[in-house]
């Protein structure tokens, strides 16, 4: 296999040094053997280190242990998490609980991060009881198939992240790790695979173990080797897959250690960013309010629902909207709306029921003929339209309003927005805390224009 | 058959006197003769004269003359507009020759309106070699049919005309003589047809004759007694429908005088229709031009085309329209736009490729990459889009520059437009000519809704 210069030294730069991949070893080796002497369960290392296809510098190692599929959920729990806890105990670690569809125990050892996860010990992937059954099962599959393309992996996973769509959460809606993997597998290498990519469509379908039983909806589909019914790409949007399709595009036209690197995005000055809005000449309005304490995965969906549904009553209440979007702070959530008016006239056409339901139509009529109102009732295309008064004419007093909580908001964002909520306009929206993300907002640009101002080239 | 106190009234009012039909008829009778001294064709009374229909101080007497349809189209205008100019003179009324499909003469005696015009006598009404000449059967139809309902016709039409939907014209689009006659003998008298009409929905067929054949999908479907293949009804806008539909509602719950007299509508002062406008806080502009010289039915229709297409340039454009309207006048046309929003920002979201076309898509990043832009190009659901300044960010220059031209204008409009136009705003759109249709514009109403906040009801 031949590579790109820039690929070797990319390689030189993120191969995991010998020491590096022997000490993060030793220590899965040594952990492996503490939970197995308890007899308790058996263990393994899954993720990037057992596969050997971690970055240098990654610190994080998964030690999955393996219980009876006889436990219930509860003993599962208990005795996994009390088994946990001896054994970070035993390494001096210290630790805390967390939680995804089960708890698991967070351990820091040295600078190691290492998950402690309780799981069933099941005969194949589609018996699976909890979502984090499946893992082995990948994690022997990699292992199995892997052969020479360590080093593709790694690198295609690099290039995944600099470019922005490496992280299956809900945030990135990206490529995750082992979904890098079996494109790379099953395309051949990283080349093959940019090449591929390159020509993708909408619909594409991956099918490595050619299962070819169920259909999927998903822009890509790329059926699981160890489980016919689940596809591996399910949390990639079209965004992300056609980033990438860009970004393989981009880069074998023009091979460059660029594509490797991510792009330093400072955030704009508050000034500067006055001076950019100010030039499009559209009318930027934020929400922030406190950030529900729940996990990424639960609010980013909720975040991006409750702003959907403010844009539909934005857009109905006369604003039209030219780009949204949201952001999960630390403390603090933002939602943020662009729009093309920020005042509207006070005329609103009110469109009635069709004359042909007698009864509804004259119920309109009579309520309406007696108002004031600016015209009609008129008959226009068989209905009913009359002209009246809207009760917002200026979009900050509508976002300010209590029927923002009338919208399909998520749960946790509505109980977080009753607790109240500020909204900013204009340059106002421009804040330390969300700095980067106002900034990328209006500094909007797919990868590869990213990359190319970037090098000038 | 029991009637209402004010339809007696009314019948008093616009019933023609004996006088006035003897006299009338006479000079019908008197033409006939003369025409058929000629020995070159046969004639016969059409319209509301001879069908008794007419109301009184109508002046309009039809006569049809009945060549041999073994004449061509040549032979038949030449013949049939020399007879016509012969017997105009030999009456010794002023004339002048017109057009409709093809050439007739216009003469004036004492003060009635005569229309003296040549059709073939064709065997029946779908034989007929021009749309004249159904005229008669039409006539002969009605005669053989209206029995003891010309009274309930007489009404119909002046409830028609006086709630504004009489007509067949292209302006009006609503209901024609023939069809107000029609309806009426199908209904047996005016208030079985209001009874009716209030119950009515789009796609209602009335078929008289029981021909039941072919499918029509205009909003009211009224096949011709005499021609099986023909809408009566096809001019009929499912606007004018159920405004009558409306009216029929209303003068059945409360039958009144009103609903027979046009209610006056003087046109608002400059000053009243500035103020108005002001309180919608829209923005209304006016483009108006010379009036193309072709009948109302061939121009109208072309400036309902261009009135439309302009709008979908104008929200294409970023600029949002609450409603539209077009006129035309003896001089000038004018076509009126109401927008809510006269500037825009300058920036445009300019949808490109999908990335999954390669080609394209390389191109559409290779042009914008290097171009001063707002933003972008970005990914967006699988598109590259691009944020670009627009060419007018105010509807004024829009509607005043040449990308008028380059839209679906009816042929004749466009013509006329080539020679200039004029754009006015706000107030500014209220001119002498123009007072009536301006004012409705702002003050639009159903005939209902007139008729109540008329008579205070």
């Amino acid at each position: 296999m031949t590579r790109c210069p820039c690929e070797e030294e990319v390689l030189n730069r993120i191969r995991p040094t010998p020491e590096e991949r022997t000490y993060v070893r030793t220590m899965g080796q040594q952990l492996i053997e503490a939970v197995e002497r308890s007899g308790k369960a058996k263990a393994m290392m899954v993720g990037s280190v057992a596969r050997d296809t971690f970055v240098r510098g990654d610190r994080d190692l998964d030690i999955f242990m393996l219980f009876d599929p006889a436990l219930s959920r509860e003993e599962l729990q208990e005795q996994g998490l009390s088994l946990a806890h001896r054994i970070a105990e035993e390494f001096g670690a210290t630790w805390r609980e967390k939680y995804a569809e089960h708890p698991y125990v967070n351990a820091t050892i040295d600078s190691l991060d290492i998950d402690l996860v309780p799981c069933y010990a099941v005969a194949s992937a589609t018996e699976i009881k909890s979502a984090v059954d499946r893992t082995p099962f990948h994690t022997r599959y990699i292992l199995g198939h892997i052969g020479g393309y360590a080093d593709d992996v790694l690198l295609f996973k690099q290039f995944a992240k600099s470019g922005g769509v490496y992280g299956s959460d809900h945030m990135t809606e990206g490529f995750s790790g082992y979904l890098c993997e079996i494109l790379t597998i099953h395309y051949g290498g990283f080349h093959p695979l940019l090449r591929a990519a390159a020509c993708w469509k909408p619909g594409e379908v991956i099918d490595i173990e050619r299962h070819g039983t169920k259909e999927f909806e998903d822009p890509l589909v790329v059926i699981d080797p160890v489980d016919p019914e689940r596809n591996v790409a399910a949390a990639l949007s079209l965004s992300r897959m056609f980033e990438f399709v860009e970004l393989a595009r981009g880069y074998l036209a023009e091979p460059s250690e660029a594509f490797f690197c991510r792009p330093p995005s400072p955030p704009l000055t508050r000034e500067i960013f006055a001076r950019l809005l100010s030039a499009r000449g559209t009318h930027l309005f934020s929400i922030a309010f406190a950030t529900p304490e729940y996990t990424p995965d639960t609010v980013v969906p909720q975040l991006r629902k409750s702003a959907e549904s403010i844009r539909e009553l934005l857009e109905r209440s006369g604003f039209p909207v030219n780009r949204i979007d949201v952001c999960m702070g630390k403390e603090r959530c933002m939602l943020l709306f662009e729009l093309m008016a920020d005042t509207v006239p006070v005329v609103r056409r009110h469109i009635g029921p069709p004359l042909s339901t007698r009864e509804n139509a004259e119920k309109f009529l009579a309520k309406y003929v007696r108002e004031e109102v600016f015209a009609g009732p008129y008959v226009e295309d068989g209905r009913y339209v009359v002209e009246v008064p809207r009760t917002f004419t200026r979009a900050v007093d509508l976002l300010r309003s209590k029927t923002l909580l009338d919208v399909a908001l998520g749960k946790h964002v509505r109980r977080s927005m009753k607790q109240g909520w500020t909204v900013k306009a204009g340059a106002e929206c421009w804040d330390e805390e969300f700095a980067v993300f106002v900034s990328r907002f209006l500094d909007r640009a797919s990868p590869v224009v990213r990359i190319k101002r970037l090098t000038g080239k």
